[in-house]
């Protein structure tokens, strides 16, 4: 597909999936678009696990019991980042930037592949949901789930949010906006 | 060009670029990559300041005198976030996650369109270099320049980094990194 079509077409979909089994080949294929994508200084600090085994999907159901998308799906990608990400030359650390590049790569590469996703992130943040996650995910104490991707095909074509036309976020050569 | 091939041709360009104008049409374009990225809760926090006005870019050019493509590049991209971002919904704001999917959209964008860029980021937060960058733009003191692209065409084939293999970030069902 077209960079710019799967751009345009990218959207958070948060509906049921049909059941269908995902091929191993697409699932690869959206992660190495993910591995792809930049990070601060090539530190390379985001790393993937791919969730399709039927046991270890219910488990992740268990902990995100009101999220369709995940209840539904045959695949998740965890994106995984350093607990407490050092720092890199006296700078901040990149690895909330590093781990974002690569889910915007992703999810685009989900979308050109016929599937539809939704960015799980601040949901993980509360009721020791992202620990739990890496429980079932045997993830060491000192790295943390950051970022759920479900891929799935969409039983119904979900809600596109409005998006601010250019002129109100886009400006040339001076700010101009609030 | 299809989205696998751009994500794959991406890379940090840090040599000079061919003395070239740059269409306002591609600006525009790799822009709207931008604008439609996800965001949290659709917040749509990051905006952008493109110059392209030869007065503008020689005052960016003395801020950043070192980095080669700033110095040859005819339009540069700013990212704007807000200098202290509110939380959303209790959890922390997602701002960071927003600029960097923005970006990574425009750098694809920016390959996809025959051009090479670099994500400049930590550079900007030592020297008071985002604060003199949001003068030269007419930068509210609410806001601050977080990420700055340069776009154009290389002058020579840069030199790609090194990336770690499939098996050593991404794994799947179980964790299996150090």
């Amino acid at each position: 597909m077209d960079l710019f079509e799967a751009i345009k077409n990218r959207y958070s979909y948060r509906g049921e999936y049909k059941e269908i089994e995902i091929p191993i080949k697409h699932l690869k294929q959206v992660v190495e678009a993910g591995l792809q994508a930049p990070s601060g200084s090539n530190k390379q600090t985001t790393s993937f696990v791919i969730v399709n085994d039927e046991i270890i999907l219910n488990k992740i159901r268990e902990v995100l019991p009101k999220v369709k998308p995940i209840q539904t799906t045959s695949a998740i990608i965890l994106c995984i980042m350093d607990k407490n990400p050092e720092q890199i030359h006296g700078n901040p650390h990149y690895e909330i930037e590093d781990c974002s590049a690569a889910t915007e790569n992703m999810l685009i590469a989900i979308t050109a592949l016929g599937y539809a996703s939704v960015w799980l992130d601040g949901i993980l943040r509360s009721d020791q949901i992202a620990e739990n996650l890496g429980e079932i995910i045997n993830l060491p104490k000192t790295k943390t789930v950051r970022i759920v991707l479900p891929i799935g095909i969409p039983t119904i074509d979900g809600p596109r949010p409005d998006k601010l036309p250019f002129d109100q976020r886009a400006w040339f050569n001076q700010y101009n906006g609030e």
